[in-house]
């Protein structure tokens, strides 16, 4: 990749829900599509039990290590949501019913009906900012480098549109994507010779099976669109050696 | 849950293309219904670069801390595959060309097809026991308790079905889902008051809304099916006392 820092996310899933197979997760890919636009790498993700130990280690760990940490979901006004509370058991801070939070929500309930259950998502940990929910109110919020969001797709979208301006990225990953009928094992070879050719670019090879045939998504990443291109070409004159026919790239 | 020991899994999904949001990972929800089938609890899963670092890393911090460590992706024939490689390294032990994957290959592709690439894929950590790979042969394997897969979903779910009988899973976890009309937070309370009289079961409560109405589904877990019907009537008629209307649940 480029001489310049790289700058990395971890993503936290936070539910039972997900490990179970009830629901599939469908925020990863848009987080990972949407941090690269802004030049931050989503180094890794971890899906995590509703569990207030799991929860702080996790957070925890991935707070040091990596630049920013998003955390989606737990954070409702249920029993079993309990991201807020561990969060601030993470940080050593204590958690507070949070002025602007419960502005927030009395505004969207006019104090109808108001309860003490929703309340609790006014419970906010100590120091940190509100990031706003345009879709039903009740915040989300940044302590330090950690960015807390509800799990619902719509609602995580909202949230994550507030806050992506406080990110700092460094240079964006650009990519281009070469795909084929070929299989794999036939390319492996001498696609390794053209990734020797050409260290700093990434160049991830994905298999997949279209009308019976073998083919091969050749993705080549890096922040230079001229280093990209001069590797492609290899590929393609690589590819059209082989006797390689082109394909669609469906997944890209 | 059960006073008997829960059996846990941990998952690990190693690939650059989930992180990037290229591809979305199709094997956790499938993974974590099986495992739970078999009395086996998926605690965590987590989704790492093809990093060989982090490779080693989360491998060798899951497989102390699991019962089970399964790993999907990167044991493919091209130089990103790093997934063998790493597990070795993991383990402390060589990679070693290994005669009965390399019969298994060489049947698949009749020796008249055969390349270096391709062999690279009978290259397995030592003391490994293989998976078989009943699609297109290259197999997997397991290393004590850890069980390495493709990333490919039908591969993978093959291999899974030839391994599975090795894993030693504890009760399972039966669930049972009421699905209604009313928003989380207009039930959160009563819903906490039933969660405090059946410490046992786990209560989970997933939000969602359709055709512009607010629903929950409310989902009961417990290995004890009698735990779980008593909780699910005072469940019953706490929402029959809030009015709430029967939704079906799509998710379950």
């Amino acid at each position: 990749m480029s001489d310049k820092a790289i700058v990395t996310a971890c993503l936290i899933i936070i539910g039972n829900e997900i490990l179970s197979g009830r629901t599939e997760d469908a925020n990863l890919a848009f987080l990972g599509r949407q941090l690269n636009e802004l030049g931050i790498r989503l180094a890794e993700a971890r899906i995590i039990a509703d569990d207030e130990a799991a929860i702080v280690e996790a957070v925890n760990q991935c707070r040091r290590r990596f630049d920013y940490v998003l955390t989606t979901g737990g954070i409702g006004p249920t029993h079993d949501d309990i991201t807020s509370a561990a969060i601030a058991k993470a940080f050593g801070v204590s958690l507070e019913r949070n002025a602007e939070a419960l502005a927030l929500l009395d505004r969207q309930y006019l104090k109808k009906d108001q309860n003490e259950a929703r309340l609790k998502m006014a419970d906010i940990p100590a120091g940190a900012t509100l990031v706003e929910n345009s879709v039903s109110r009740a915040p989300g919020y940044q302590i330090e480098n950690v960015f807390v969001m509800a799990g619902v797709p719509k609602i995580m979208r909202a949230m994550f549109d507030d806050f992506k301006d406080r990110l700092k990225g460094g240079e964006k990953v650009l990519s281009e994507t070469v795909t084929v009928f070929i299989s794999e094992g036939a390319v492996a070879e001498k696609l390794a010779a053209v990734q020797a050719r050409h260290r700093q670019v990434e160049i991830g090879s994905y298999p997949f099976v279209r009308d019976g045939k073998p083919g091969v998504s050749l993705v080549l990443r890096h922040t230079d669109a001229e280093h990209i291109e001069k590797a492609a070409a290899d590929v393609r004159e690589m590819l059209g050696d082989l006797g390689a026919l082109p394909a669609k790239d469906l997944d890209g």
